[in-house]
């Protein structure tokens, strides 16, 4: 069995190589090739992906039968949500949409979202409210892959975006610290729960779903803020 | 809209006479004439509601948009789940369990839920996670109608049933506070969302539904428990 599960959690970790880090707008992000216009339609879309996370994760909670999971889980709805004014991941997000120079209200009502994007986010939700929980635990575990790319988006905003200011970045820098913790516990729960060849074929299927999410959202950005350049190089 | 409003709220608590509190198995109960086995029995199905209402409310939150919302309601979640081993609502309905005579393991496995119990309990869960969140709040609401019937509780369980170490009762006791807290904050949120005569009938339709779940689930006990007395008494 352990030898299953080195190799399950390597079948896991290969899904990295489908990370939108690889993305190339995610590319041209960190090599601090963007417009301010193209991150401002970034962050104004990625709203959308935060502001849905407790809802995914309260999906989880809801199908999920076991107490002990849960006791750890809701920590994930508490950090975004936050428990007051001015506290958690939606709120530090609302916060960078002002760092680039978005107000409030036109992050908050959506109105710069992409139709692709919200398909996407949707899709997501929906895996996690109608496959089972595990599943969507897997799912979760791009955050294996997330500390990367933000401490390298961390670094290009700083040293390229000069003209964000720095204290919007905060929803960054708490996920370098918050992405291990929670992916270290999805894995554990994962590991403990698809124990047969099917379930660990179904958790590293989801996890690949969940990369082609994250991928097509920066598609769609991609195609509303790049467009004209794409073809411009083509 | 004031009269509206208060009309709404006299329409919801006209539903106190729809309530367990009035089923013959609970007058029973508060009366002392319930034997030991019969009180075992209860406590042992009712633990399947117990166990289930982290993921009702959990559904609340996956279904909710409004994040003021789901700070106060993932009070819930939190209070019944615990956040540690020894706490929560249903570690404290597990020594109950003990109280009354029944191992961990009987109350756990569920081995002694009867039928009626489990379709009337995940009846309540599907509502929560298929229905629109604000009448999922509104079927909380029995919370309205709780307080009176714990203290009438309390005081049966330790005049008639003293074979039951009162440490058990830790329960029914935490509910007198969080009960109304959270009654308050669910009526809130139904007369801010239930403003047509459609919402507000929507909302006594499901505050009335609960009241059949809980009702249903004492016919299904006194069935299991008492039937042969209820035969004698014909």
């Amino acid at each position: 069995m352990v030898s299953d599960t080195e190799d399950f959690i390597g079948a896991l970790r290969a899904q990295a190589h489908r990370y939108h880090s690889w993305h190339p707008f995610q590319v041209m992000m960190n090599e601090g090739r963007l417009s301010r216009r193209q991150i401002q339609g970034w962050v104004a879309n990625r709203f959308y992906y935060q502001k849905n996370i407790p809802r995914k994760d309260a999906a989880i909670l809801a199908n999920c039968p076991d107490r002990e999971v849960r006791r750890r889980w809701i920590r994930r709805i508490l950090d975004q949500d936050g428990t007051a004014d001015g506290e958690g991941g939606i709120e530090a997000w609302l916060r960078l949409g002002e760092a680039v120079g978005l107000t409030r209200e036109e992050v908050w009502d959506e109105r710069h979202v992409v139709p692709g994007v919200r398909f996407a986010v949707d899709a997501y939700i929906t895996f996690a409210d109608t496959r089972p929980w595990v599943e969507a635990v897997s799912a979760s575990l791009t955050e294996l892959f997330a500390p990367d790319l933000m401490a390298g988006r961390l670094t290009a905003f700083e040293r390229f975006y000069t003209w964000i200011d720095p204290a919007g970045l905060a929803y960054f820098r708490a996920r370098l610290t918050q992405a291990p913790r929670d992916a270290e516990h999805a894995l554990e729960v994962v590991t403990k729960y698809c124990r047969t060849a099917d379930e660990q074929e179904r958790a590293v299927a989801a996890l690949s779903f969940k990369c082609d999410v994250l991928w097509s959202m920066l598609d769609a950005i991609t195609w509303a803020y790049l467009g004209s350049t794409l073809q411009g190089d083509a």
